[in-house]
């Protein structure tokens, strides 16, 4: 068979949960500030785009927020939660007639009731006096909307709009902080599907890694990720778009978009550095593999690699809660400088080159970011957490304590950077740590990240991803051996295990 | 191999040649309005989205009349053309230093100009001293903005905005329906395009053909056309989201969105309609093929299939310059009701059944639009042509004569929705016309739809699309049978033909 998986069932207790978990920190938020216990969360799903001025329709992804919370796939609902009683209310677009020729069965909003495990459903054009019946206090019903910064966009979220508005109190501050925190972490049917669409990423990574070889172009390689993911995996969207990296090309971090489009071809010598994640029911995964196109790492390759490895290593060994996601990103650069002093690309004292923040040189990203509904997901710089300023560090997209139920990508990198090498080269500050002879010969050579996503458990974490991450693992992966290596083989064919 | 074809070379020519018919019409246009040749047609290339509030990036796609004139698929350009002197000016942005970290090399100006084949190329924030520079007249100098109609969406074209276009004059009306009618004429170039996206499109509807099967999901057969496409096309977007319609989905016209996401199990006995399209370079194509899932079809099958089939082939055997679409668009209606009439699934007089226009209750679409940068390509209601009110041919998305160098799709269709098919056979004026018992066979039947892209050549003409149409070919190349039928088989293997 051409997968050992299958699609995950949806259970929709799922977004229950999560609604419980927000009220939970809702009322003790209130209770704390002695407010009163009513009012409605009200949040606004997001809308079908058409591309420009055409009838174009964009494939819909529900904004991740409203899925959090309602689990639903269409288009144009808004989402209600009772704070004083905790029912759940969905409010359904009223479909014209012609819907149901051009665009399937009108379901009545009994359906979404059924489906989604809320309390109560309407149309949309119902939500004013819906809410007002259901509102017990006195004067105007009190709403809390989503109104807040995204720390990695620097925009805001949209609060709900909708005709009537002005009957309600309106709350904008409350909600966000509250209910990003729950994003943050993770319940346990919450990481069952991180897990899957780890599992079938994975799977694909694998798959890629076995067809790779000199000749194709990029995005043949992105082409047989996202069939794999979505023919065995029903993923139908990507968490992001993918980078197919090769080459030199491997050194630009957010390779792959339509200026950069994954069109080179692969060559014998080059690195691939291939950073690609399916989602599934919202939920995301965030891997990369770096490894030669050819199959056999050359000792330059092996030594880079093993650089970034050892820090991947390094920081899942030491991530636990309470630990700082900053030092171990600062861990993260001390490991991967130490590799290329001792593969002679660095010179004079390690702790040196750490003051002078040479780590930020040949990885200028942050280690890592919280994953779930978004890639870049919410909440690594709460309300308080000011981002910092020095060049090694104000990449980081999260700067707190590690809590049990976190999921958080480790991905440290290596690059050779014309832009940031040069300048560093350069400066008299830092220009002596540098092996210039051996630094040119790296010229070409892009980079390696090596990227897996960490549940953070209570002792420790647990990496959710499962690729082959040492070189002989890799090696004997892309010459035909099975994946995961088993104790006792079962069927073997030509090589290549038949996983049944 | 697995696909005959490889992916075309671009030629940017094409480009240069588009903006050379613009310039002849607008100058023409210009000259009989007695107004002095000069100005610039100014377009705003498209922006990169993100979603919602986050930082997650949308892959770019190009705003299509920018895409005609200038070929440009990164984001952020302008684009002008010096009516006087006939040449091009390409904008680029100016890309912060960390884009080279992140995204790409920053390529210099000079590369778009040699790219794209324009006269010259600046920033974006030269605009207003480079346009002032070259131009001639006195006062201030006049832009010919992008402002109008689509008639597909009904949205209006958003002209250029820049700082500083009060130093321009503007004229908001020219331009449009020039631009407009240009597109509906395509040049040689842009039908290679166009027929490369059909032959690959072409070719991964077999592969499809040739896999589904009962049991699979209709997602799965989405995943293997837009593999195909893009593994041996290079084809990463497509011109629509796919309908994968299995059994009753059929009958719901544009399957496959987000609510109704191509999620059935196939099943035996079930008809697939399947309308699928990639796009090469901009350039699309709109391709639908209908067929039993289990490759063999059942005598009502046939008669619905045939029937559409019929429409199809009589439309096209009609079509040259100078004949009305509004005229093909009954004839397909007409063909259709006649064999429903042979089938015995409508009673009466022909004539009598389309004065009732009973060709709209089961072809509810309009017989086809113009195909090109988009799906629905504009131009089909040009000022002074008016959408047309009665049932049947309200739905029609152009009402023009034909002429030379139209792409246009041909797409009958033949469906057993409810929603129109009740209300017909309850209607006292039209429910003599239905033979009950025998539309109650075809409860769950779902739909057909036979949909070709062609080009009307100076005598007839010609279609772009190569799928198997006839029953038998549909049912040989589903049992494995070669595709192209060839005259003499090269290589065989297990019956099926390995292409060279």
């Amino acid at each position: 068979m051409a997968s050992s998986l299958s699609p995950l069932k949806i259970n929709m207790e799922l977004h229950s949960k999560n609604r419980q978990n927000l009220l939970k920190s809702l009322r003790q938020h209130l209770s704390k500030s002695s407010l009163p216990l009513h009012g409605f969360v009200l949040l606004q799903g997001g809308e079908e785009q058409t591309r420009y001025d055409t009838d174009h329709e964009e494939l819909f992804r529900q904004e991740s927020y409203f899925a959090y919370l309602f689990g639903v796939k269409e288009p144009g609902f808004y989402g209600a939660i009772d704070v004083r009683s905790g029912d759940s209310i969905l409010f359904a677009p009223r479909l014209p007639d012609e819907y149901a020729i051009w665009m399937g069965k009108i379901k009545p909003v009994s359906h979404f009731k059924e489906h989604y495990k809320v309390t109560t459903a309407y149309f949309t054009d119902e939500i004013v006096t819906v809410l007002q019946q259901n509102y017990q206090g006195s004067g105007k019903p009190l709403l809390f909307l989503l109104h807040g910064l995204n720390t990695d966009s620097n925009n805001y979220a949209k609060p709900a709009e909708f005709q009537g508005i002005e009957k309600f109190d309106k709350d904008l501050t409350t909600l966000h902080p509250i209910l990003t925190e729950c994003r943050v972490i993770k319940s346990d049917l919450e990481i069952e599907l991180m897990q899957y669409a780890n599992d079938i990423s994975s799977e694909a990574h694998i798959e890629v890694m076995r067809k790779a070889k000199a000749g194709m172009k990029e995005y043949q390689l992105e082409s047989i990720f996202l069939h794999h993911t979505y023919m065995y995996g029903g993923c139908r969207h990507c968490s992001y778009t993918c980078i197919c990296a090769t080459g030199d090309n491997s050194a630009v971090l957010h390779y792959g978009h339509t200026a950069a489009p994954n069109d080179k071809t692969l060559e014998d010598g080059d690195m691939a550095l291939l950073d690609m994640g399916a989602e599934y029911h919202f939920y995301g995964s965030d891997i990369t593999c770096s490894y030669p196109i050819n199959g056999k790492f050359t000792s330059d390759q092996s030594l880079i690699y093993n650089a970034v490895l050892d820090a991947h290593d390094a920081v899942i060994s030491s991530m636990k809660p309470g630990v700082s996601w900053v030092d171990m990103h600062i861990l993260s650069h001390k490991v991967i400088l130490e590799s290329l002093k001792k593969g002679h690309i660095l010179l004079g004292n390690v702790d040196d080159t750490m003051v002078e923040r040479l780590g930020h040189v040949f990885m200028p990203h942050g280690l890592g970011h919280f994953l779930g509904l978004d890639t870049h997901d919410p909440g690594g710089y709460p309300e308080g957490l000011e981002r910092r300023k020095e060049p090694g560090l104000k990449a980081l997209r999260a700067a707190r304590g590690l809590q049990e139920g976190m999921v958080i990508t480790v991905e440290p990198g290596c690059y050779f950077i014309e832009a940031l090498l040069i300048p560093a080269m350069n400066n008299p500050e830092t220009s002596k740590f540098f092996n210039k002879e051996v630094i040119n010969r790296f010229t070409g050579f892009g980079g390696v990240r090596i990227e897996s996503d960490l549940l953070v458990t209570a002792t420790g974490c647990y990496n959710m991803t499962k690729c082959p991450r040492k070189i002989q693992e890799i090696e004997a992966v892309m010459a035909g051996a099975p994946w995961p290596v088993k104790k006792t083989s079962t069927t073997v064919e030509n090589g290549l295990e038949s996983k049944a």
